[in-house]
């Protein structure tokens, strides 16, 4: 919640929750280090980015879910054009993930 | 290198490279995790991961062609079945990547 | 529109553009067919796949982008719960588009 | 098989079960034209649309897979150099699936 009140990014209330994914995520980003270092199979390695990779989107779906739920909602309640602005960024990171 | 002198996985010649950048995606990864507990605008957070996820992917899409160049073309060398069981263990992480 | 004159899906207004982009997918499927009919190098059907599927997924996040615009905003201007149902069915096609 | 008996692309062996993949994809790209002609719900669209994506990637990585276990395997026969040639396409077509 920022300190004028005013209605906050829509994953405020789950920040917990994302930090412990995130934390997650690095100590997994870590241990590919630690397999290069160690030499391990290429494969293996490759099987880790993917369940980093796949965590990582869970976390922007996750995002993305909060965003329309809350910044695109509050925004329509302000009106069309508002909506419209904050839509569009969502689309736009939409757009981004899916080709990422 | 191993210490029975045995030919090693693909990406060991690069490995400061590819250690440079993980070093660098889990810099990326913690500098997410500091967004969110600072309250980054979420549609900042989400082109941060679509970053991370790229540059993740680099890395993978660089250890296959390592993982082809070597481990691959060297089993080639011992025989035809060698030869496919690297290239069905190649395939099927690309399967992993390109689903991830 | 539908004859009940009910609030109808977000894409309708682009209907025609949409079922453009999608006869140029079909053509560009038949081509990749034809393609494989007349033992073209796999790797150029390879990268008039990638063209495909990125032609795919610009449908489906022009179809995102009109559901939130249309859907969900019909939806929650009748209630939060009703919004709620729409935004999950959208975060669910994000997912599986993400990762497929 | 070309005329001058030369080595042909890998997966000429297995052309008529990729033709039969490619139609049923053709089948389900022409099923998405009809839903949007028929004001399909959106969100069933997307379904279709991961699902038609989800087969064209399999038939990638299935090309992908003989382009391996032929073209380069034939290659690196040739010498290190024409499988280095084989491989960098190999790769740059992962690249771009992995990116699509």
């Amino acid at each position: 919640m920022t300190s004028t009140g005013e209605s906050t990014h829509g994953y405020v209330a789950d920040k917990d929750a994302y930090l412990k994914r995130m934390s997650r995520i690095e100590g997994q980003a870590r241990g590919i280090s630690k397999m290069i270092v160690e030499d391990k199979y290429c494969i293996d390695i490759l099987t880790q980015i993917s369940a980093v990779t796949r965590a990582l989107q869970g976390v922007a779906v996750g995002l993305l879910d909060d965003h329309i739920r809350h910044c695109v909602l509050d925004a329509a309640k302000i009106g069309d054009e508002e909506a419209a602005v904050k839509i569009k960024e969502a689309t736009d990171a939409i757009n981004r993930l899916v080709r990422s």
